[in-house]
């Protein structure tokens, strides 16, 4: 069985044969193959976008995706969050010794065929390797460029109003409960499954119908609670939630209530936050509807202004409490 | 003692504070401060270069430098060796639960301050933490993108040919073995230090004197004879390299003779091989030794045209040996 060894590391033969023999073949594009120690993009004319994530979540393959997929996803969506269209992403692998080639021939096709499918081009990378017990399998680094185009507005909190709507693109907390249920392998006989996937084509389809889209955020790590108050802090302004409202599945809640895991604090992969103002939410949440993806969308909350910059949620039982920013850690190592 | 917890990586207070406190603080610019999922860069209308590697160098202190300084350094001369001025950077840290903040401070201050010197701004960072015995201190991934000035020519191993002269800007394996030295606790008595540097400065300076710099390359992993075998397989020529004008430190010389370990495959962090047309090769010579960094550079060998794609080495008891990529590990965990 071909596994890795530190050799891979080497930046020698073995190196070399790892790039040729399976980041070349499945990344295969013209920028990439210029095999420098730089890429060169020619022609950029325009505002450009550019974020950068590592993936280290565990398992690293789970029901709905794998870290590979997730490490796409996580990074288009930050750079669709801010209007940009994902062109270009950079990989750094992190490998520990012993790691079966299968396996991360599997992860890399799985990255492939996400940003074959985006149409975004992986465009350099880098691969060290790390001794048994100073890793974890693999770590994932990506590095995103997107373009913003000319008829989009930047996007930002300052734009924030008293009656913007805020919108969900679906259930909260799948994610999160997902990773949990699989990795401590408690046996939940549920169909819990992560929503990691690409949002940049709902993403754009509602800048497209609406000048009045103030913030786009994807409630990973920390989730819904945890984004909002950072819109809050950002803005000045408050949010009140409504509970209602908020979409979350049934075994979610179940397992959340049995685990003592509050689902609005579990992280998201496939999620996005929408500040819009309140003439238009119909409209974009009508559009968000029209896309496999946003089906389950919701108007779940309103933005105030009572100078407090906090995230109230207004309870089933017609209570109101305080979401604070999650403090302490839920569930490690979902991302 | 405050040290770092799994909390820190949860996307909740913690990371928000670590986020606020450490790196806003010490890499202080416009563009991080967006503090959007993406930052924004304006006005961008050139080539650009883009590079990404990371870094899981043990220790993460030593003579010379630091992990820090390193993933500057490495990434500032992947953009320089195209001929790019570096511009922004963007840093992932993935850091095992337990290293010391104080720690994390150090090396956040020691990449801030060479990307000060360099006048690269670090744009957009990540944090993840995994637990004791799924990392080593500490890892990091720095993406780096720069601009290629109009007046450039693109730099390429296809324009090398029959007669061009290799230039080295000092010792090589200085790095490799150092680190090799500090590591194994191997009690050698010596003061060799890591060449670790950005050599932007340096290779822009030789970029302005000559128009007929073939191809620039930084021989980190895998040191001088591997990357002089990528520079032979793609351009299709092949290089002699005169053993006796090689730069090595004694040393260094005599650590490897020891170890066994041959300095010409040992891992340089502050060294450029330049390619260039023999009529201009003295001339690129004097303006790299006006440099610190390059006041040791010597021309070590020349291209010929064999058909072979091969690097050859005429030793100094005037025999000629075949010096292959490297095959194997030498030192692993260099960079």
């Amino acid at each position: 069985m071909d596994i890795i060894t530190m050799d891979h590391g080497s930046g020698g033969k073995k190196t070399y044969d790892l790039i040729n023999n399976i980041f070349y073949k499945y990344f295969n594009n013209d920028i990439l193959l210029q095999q420098g120690d730089s890429s060169i993009l020619k022609n950029i004319n325009e505002r450009l976008a550019v974020t950068t994530d590592s993936f280290i979540i565990k398992p690293i393959f789970f029901p709905g995706g794998d870290i590979g997929k997730l490490s796409i996803c996580g990074t288009v969506n930050d750079l669709a969050v801010v209007g940009a269209k994902p062109k270009y992403i950079t990989v750094g692998f992190i490998i520990e010794e012993g790691l079966n080639i299968k396996t991360l021939k599997t992860i890399v096709k799985s990255m492939a065929k996400e940003a074959g499918e985006i149409g975004v081009k992986i465009i350099a990378g880098d691969t060290k390797v790390v001794e048994r017990g100073s890793g974890d399998k693999i770590f994932i680094n990506t590095t995103g460029i997107g373009i913003i185009e000319e008829n989009h507005r930047l996007l930002g909190c300052n734009n924030i109003i008293k009656g913007d709507k805020v919108i969900i693109n679906g259930t909260v907390g799948d994610h999160g409960m997902c990773i949990f249920n699989e990795r401590e392998a408690l046996g939940f006989d549920v169909d819990i499954r992560s929503d990691c996937s690409s949002l940049n084509e709902l993403m754009k389809d509602i800048l497209d119908v609406s000048d009045n889209i103030k913030v786009m955020r994807d409630p990973t790590r920390g989730g819904l609670g945890t984004t909002l108050n950072e819109i809050t802090q950002t803005s000045n302004k408050s949010i009140v939630l409504n509970e209602r409202d908020i979409p979350i599945k049934d075994e979610v809640n179940s397992m959340g209530e049995m685990l003592g895991f509050d689902p609005l604090y579990m992280a998201n992969e496939g999620k996005v936050i929408v500040i819009v103002s309140d003439d238009d939410a119909k409209k974009v949440l009508e559009e968000m509807r029209k896309n496999p993806l946003g089906k389950d969308s919701k108007i779940i909350g309103e933005v105030i202004d009572d100078n407090r910059s906090r995230v109230y949620l207004k309870t089933k039982i017609a209570g109101t409490r305080i979401l604070n920013m999650l403090e302490g850690e839920l569930v490690p190592r979902i991302c």
